[in-house]
Parts: structure tokens; C-alpha cells; sequence
């Protein structure tokens, strides 16, 4: 297998774009990364298309890539639509990675797009409750309809998983609603430095536990919003950086698990599988973004990704180790929680923010030195684990 | 790239399976395809689930995948969810071949599944017509309804797009409504061949013509219908399957392009990049597969993909040039006028035919000695282009 490069990025600011198009969206992403890794449509050679729910949301439930791209200049070239619920965009970053791994294509691309925002808010929350089982959730309710049937109105069904988990994790782990909300604050605080993020506004502890309650323990602050956007991300051959001069970052690898019903969780065994592909170790990690579609998920993430022991995420949080500065900053983006989280853009989304840490180019919300990273992006749910997840770690 | 096998093929009989579920039927086309590569669960390493429309169709518009395989002993293993309308399952096909032929995979599952029978018959017509550009259709009519926008009751859009091509070439190639009965009557004549085909009974061309009229000069025994199974093909590195003693064939090539609005079509492209990377001339192919989603693309298709001059299309029916003991077999399976078209397993389905072809395996349509066969898959529709189309090449 060959070294992967990244060698551009680019992604419009997530947030609720009400009469925003896929296409607009994805046009405005795919002319940032372009230009930023100086390269021509036309060297091009293949094209991973991530979107979960365009179907449900848009109507446009088949070829979203094709649509999206009609009018780009890259119609022609392979296209292929690729859907894993959440990790959507990861799964066709993880298609890219492969294909210039195995020099099928000098230059690969991964979109990652989803138009949430609806006149009718129902239509979300349905779409999202469709990456679980729904024969099951029919057989349990006896309900037609999965939406009334898997959640409550005015929340997606996966704030009741992250919730009961949540409070698992209060049982065996001795957190807190604090501490929840210190990872909320945590994310709203780096939202705060990241012009693409979907909430810019710093929020407290209290401010964080003063929202809207929406199932115990989470409040709104807590809970990754609906949204729209784009990110894309441009995979080269070694080759291909060096002769273009791009600034480029490698992609060591982008693994991916399905869960496991029963058995080790996906976190554990997706992170086992890359640390073993990129000979590296958690210890060598210098920066984290991790799919904290609720904030809780946060602590549990780090401990499952081997980044401290079992039980040892309250202590991170509490003692700052996941800030800048800490031992392992996490979500420095905002991650799902303020920068936002359409769901088929979110993978993408997080590996630019990452490329951009270990190319120094983060601003307020830079990571020292950072020259080690990895991206946790987990999509959907059956029985007791995610259903899909992925890890890639990215090196400089 | 390393040289990739196929060493097992299983799907359903594809037909009306009104109560069946898209677990069900994945779950019978996988245990023939494991059995007959002699494959163990344990040997899989990576599985491309190709569906097109469960979200409008059932529900289930993420993880559909995993959602089919949660006991069928896989879960863990990579699942990757795999899109691209009518050629879903090929882009699937095309995905798992790369994992082999790039090393990553000794084991590749590629799974092609739709359940599109639906009490409500618009239910799979609206799916159909979201393979096309739906921004496009509502600026050009001004309909939010796709389905009353884009067609007419009861039939799809795409057989008005189908019929539009026919005239075209009736009037440009001399082509009558007869010759296209004759295309009908040979894919029913192999359907009635074919035990997993969803037509097995034997249609004259007096029988084609006296049907329905759909849309001139479309009858309903020359569209294909709509329908519901699963089709699976078992990838595996030639080492696996030399050790293993499976009875296999060499898939040389799954070649992926999209449409090219104004530019040469689809299949010319496909093709010509297939024959390049397989090293074969359209004059060395024993049998072929093509997409007879209405039958008169037969005749434009087997010009566009090299297999004859351009308007001699007409002349391969009238002298059974594509009959069996013809110069080149097509649609041997029946087609996807007779054995049926549930769409998101189609270009698995294809590739099963052909395998069992190269076998020697397919009883009283058998070609003998076939040594070289191809299969094109399309997918969508764009402008004045297919959306994307695969070419395989596979050899004995």
C-alpha cells in the first residue's frame, strides 16, 4: 500500500441554512479544498460521495453525488454515493484513502454533505431515528410510525441511548451533571475560536445546566444541534504532494468496524485496528476530535479510545487535560456539540479540523507542535453498540 | 493490483415477494454464495452492501447493511452502505473487487439488495424517479411532487426517458416496434430458462406487441418489472482461492464512470476504459449481460458498448446474432425485462449470471464454451446521460 496524502481541505461554516442546496453547499466546500491543495479538476481521478438521509430529508434519494456535482466539472470521473449514518463522510474518506493506497488514483476526493434544516422539524428527527433498526423498533412498539415510536417529540431517539448511557456511566463512574456540562462548556468555549462553526458564542458551566432539559441528564447545550453543510476533503499520492508543493499532512490510516452486538465495543476495536496499522500508540496522540453527538459521550470516548484508563475521563475533564495546553486536547473544532453536526458532513469535518492542527493553521485554537492525530466518527446503532465506526490517524 | 476471483455467487429468485424483508432475502442469497465459495463467515474481511431506496421503500434509510446482516454471524467486519441508483450493486461489486485487488481483502462481499413491492404502487415509482435530478424536475415544472412532475401514473419516469431513446433510434437506425418485441421475446425465451428469473413463461412476438400499451412504443412485456431479491458474489484473492479448491472465475475488471452531460454516452466511455484495462477486444466476449430496463436499449447498448457497428443493433436480433449458438449471447438470465429488476441488486445479479456462465452451470441456456463475458450496469440519469455506468470484464 502507498503513503497517503492529505493534501486540501476545505468546508462551509455548519449551521442552519435554511434555502441552502447540497449542491450550493458542496460547491462552495469543493472550490476551498481544491484551491487549497492547488489542483485542477481535472486531475481528479475518483470521487467518494458521503451523505446519510437526502432521501428523507430532500427527496433526493438516489445518486446525491451526481446531482450535487452536475454542474462542478466533475461529472465524468467515478462517483460513488457511500452512506454509514454518522459516519458517513468518513466511510468515503476511508474509500479515498484506499483508493490512492492501492495507486488506483493520484488524487481521490471525499465529500461529506447533509441539508438537515426543515420548515418541518419532524423531518430531521425522523431521518436520524432511521439509523437504527426500525423492523426492530416495530416489533418492540408495535408502532408504524418509527419516529413516535423510537423517541419523543422534539428529539432525535439517540439523546435517549446517549442519555441512558449516560447515567450508566454517572452509576459506575461517579460523574456528574457537572461534568457534562464541563465537557459542553469545553466545546462551546473552542466553538467560540472556529469561524465554521455552527455555535460561536462561549457558554458556563451554569449556563450549560440552565438550558433546556431535554432527557436527564442532558440539557440542549449538551446535544449536537440539526444542521447543514459541506466538507471535503483531497486524498494524493506522496508523489503528487511533493511535485505540487502542497502542504500536505499523511493519512496514515482511516479504519473501519462495524459493531459488534455483544462483544468489545466498536471504539475499542476500531482504535486497536488503526494503532496497530499506523504503529502508533495512544500516548503519541497530541490532538482528538471524537463524535460527541451528545457531551457525555466525550468521557466515555477517551477511556474507550485508550487515551486514559477505564473511569479516568471524569479526571481529564475536571483536571483540563483535554483543554489547550492539556495533555490531549479533544474537540478543539467545537466537535459535534458546537460546531455542529450534519450528519453526512460531520467525518469530514472533523479531519479538516485535524489537517489544519498539524498544519498550524488553527489560530486561537492551535495545538503546539501537534504532529499526531486522530478522528473517532461513529454512525448509527443496533442492539448495544454503534453500528459503524471509524479511526483515522493523520501524522506530520 | 493483485488478480481478483470471484469463487462464489447465490441470489433469490427475484419476483413479487410482497411479506419478504430485505434481511430475509440477503440472508438466503449470502448462505448459497458462502456455500458456494466454501467461505466461512470467519474468512470475511470486508462486505459493500449496494442498495438503492430502502428509505423511500421501507424506512430504513441508513445502515440499511447492517441493519440486514445484525445475525447473520458478520457483524464487526467492515460494512460499507453503497449507492448509485440501478448500479448500486455493481459500485458495491466495484468497491469489494479494489479491496481484493489492492490487497486489503483475501475475502470481499459485494451484496446487491431492493424490496420494492410495495400495497401502495407509487411508493417504488416515487423511489425510482429520485434517480434523477429533482431540483431540475421542480424548476422545469414547478411540482413538489416528483412522481406527478416527472411521469405519469402508473409507470416510471424513466420509461418515458427509455421511450424518447427508442424513437430516436427508430427513426435515426430504421429500428421498428417489432424489432423491440423481438429483444422482449428472447429475454423472455431465457427467463423461461432461468429459475430465479421473476418471468418463466415463454412470450411470443405477437404476445410482446398485444400487451399493455405503456408509452409508445414501450409495451409491458419490454419494460422490466418491478421486483424484489438479493444477489451476492464472493471476491477472494487467487491464493484463497487455489487453496481452497473453489471453482472460480477471474474478474479482470469492474470499471466505474459517471455521465457526461454533452459528451460521449456513458457506455462508450465505460466500455472503453474496461476493454483498456482488461486487455480485451469487444470481438473476444462469449456472452453478455447488459441493462434492458426497457428493451430497445438492448439494440442501442450493444452498438454503444463496441459489440457491433453503429445501427447494427437491428441486424444482431433480426439474424439471432444474440441468440444462444449466436455470435454473442445477450441477457442470457432474461434480462432485466424477464428475470426482473429490483434495482439495488441488479449488477450483482448480472455478475451471477455470468459466473454460472463461465461455469458452465446455466443448463439449457448455457453457452458453450464461454470463456469471456461482460456485464453493463447503468444507474440514474443526468441530463442527457446515464448517471453512472459499470463495465465488467470477467474470464475463465
Amino acid at each position: 500500500m502507498n503513503r497517503v496524502m492529505i493534501a486540501g481541505v476545505g468546508m462551509t461554516r455548519f449551521g442552519k441554512h435554511m434555502d441552502a442546496t447540497i449542491r450550493g453547499l458542496v460547491g462552495e466546500a469543493l472550490a476551498e479544498a481544491l484551491s487549497d491543495a492547488g489542483a485542477s479538476n481535472e486531475q481528479v481521478d475518483s470521487i467518494f460521495f458521503g451523505n446519510a438521509a437526502a432521501g428523507l430529508l430532500t427527496g433526493q434519494e438516489m445518486i446525491p453525488g451526481q446531482v450535487a456535482l452536475r454542474d462542478s466539472g466533475l461529472m465524468g470521473k467515478p462517483i460513488i454515493n457511500v452512506e454509514n449514518a454518522c459516519a458517513s463522510a468518513s466511510s468515503a474518506a476511508h474509500l479515498a484513502w484506499l483508493s490512492v493506497a492501492s495507486g488506483q488514483s493520484e488524487v481521490a476526493l471525499a465529500i461529506g454533505a447533509e441539508k438537515m434544516t426543515n420548515r418541518d422539524k419532524s423531518v430531521p428527527f425522523k431521518a436520524l431515528i432511521s439509523a437504527m433498526d426500525l423492523e426492530q423498533i416495530k416489533a418492540e412498539t408495535g408502532s408504524d410510525d418509527p419516529l413516535e415510536a423510537g423517541s419523543a417529540p422534539g428529539r432525535s431517539g439517540f439523546m435517549d441511548i446517549y442519555a441512558g448511557k449516560a447515567r450508566k456511566y454517572m452509576k459506575e463512574a461517579g460523574a456528574t451533571q457537572e461534568d457534562f456540562a464541563r465537557v459542553a462548556a469545553k466545546a462551546h468555549k473552542f466553538g467560540s475560536m472556529n469561524p465554521k462553526a455552527q455555535f460561536q458564542t462561549p457558554l458556563s458551566v451554569e449556563d450549560i445546566l440552565g438550558s433546556r432539559a431535554i432527557i436527564d441528564p442532558l440539557t440542549l447545550a449538551m446535544c449536537s444541534p440539526i444542521g447543514d453543510g459541506a466538507a471535503v476533503l483531497v486524498f494524493t499520492s506522496e508523489d503528487f504532494a511533493t511535485k505540487h508543493g502542497c502542504d500536505a499532512v499523511t493519512a496514515e490510516t482511516i479504519t473501519l468496524v462495524s459493531g459488534l452486538p455483544g462483544g468489545p465495543n466498536c471504539n475499542t476495536r476500531a482504535s486497536d485496528k488503526a494503532y496497530n496499522a499506523a504503529g502508533i500508540s495512544p500516548e503519541d496522540i497530541d490532538v482528538v476530535e471524537l463524535h460527541d453527538a451528545a457531551s457525555p459521550a466525550e468521557l466515555m470516548y477517551v477511556e474507550e479510545l485508550g487515551l486514559c484508563g477505564k473511569g479516568e475521563g471524569i479526571r481529564m475533564i475536571r483536571e483540563g487535560e483535554m483543554e489547550l495546553g492539556g495533555r490531549v486536547p479533544v474537540n478543539t473544532s467545537g466537535g459535534l456539540v458546537a460546531k455542529g453536526h450534519p450528519v453526512g458532513a460531520t467525518g469530514c469535518a472533523q479531519i479538516v479540523e485535524l489537517v489544519d492542527q498539524l498544519r498550524g493553521r488553527c489560530g486561537a485554537r492551535q495545538v503546539d507542535g501537534a504532529k499526531v492525530a486522530l478522528a473517532q466518527n461513529g454512525g448509527g446503532w443496533i442492539e448495544d453498540d454503534t453500528a459503524v465506526t471509524t479511526l483515522s490517524i493523520l501524522t506530520r
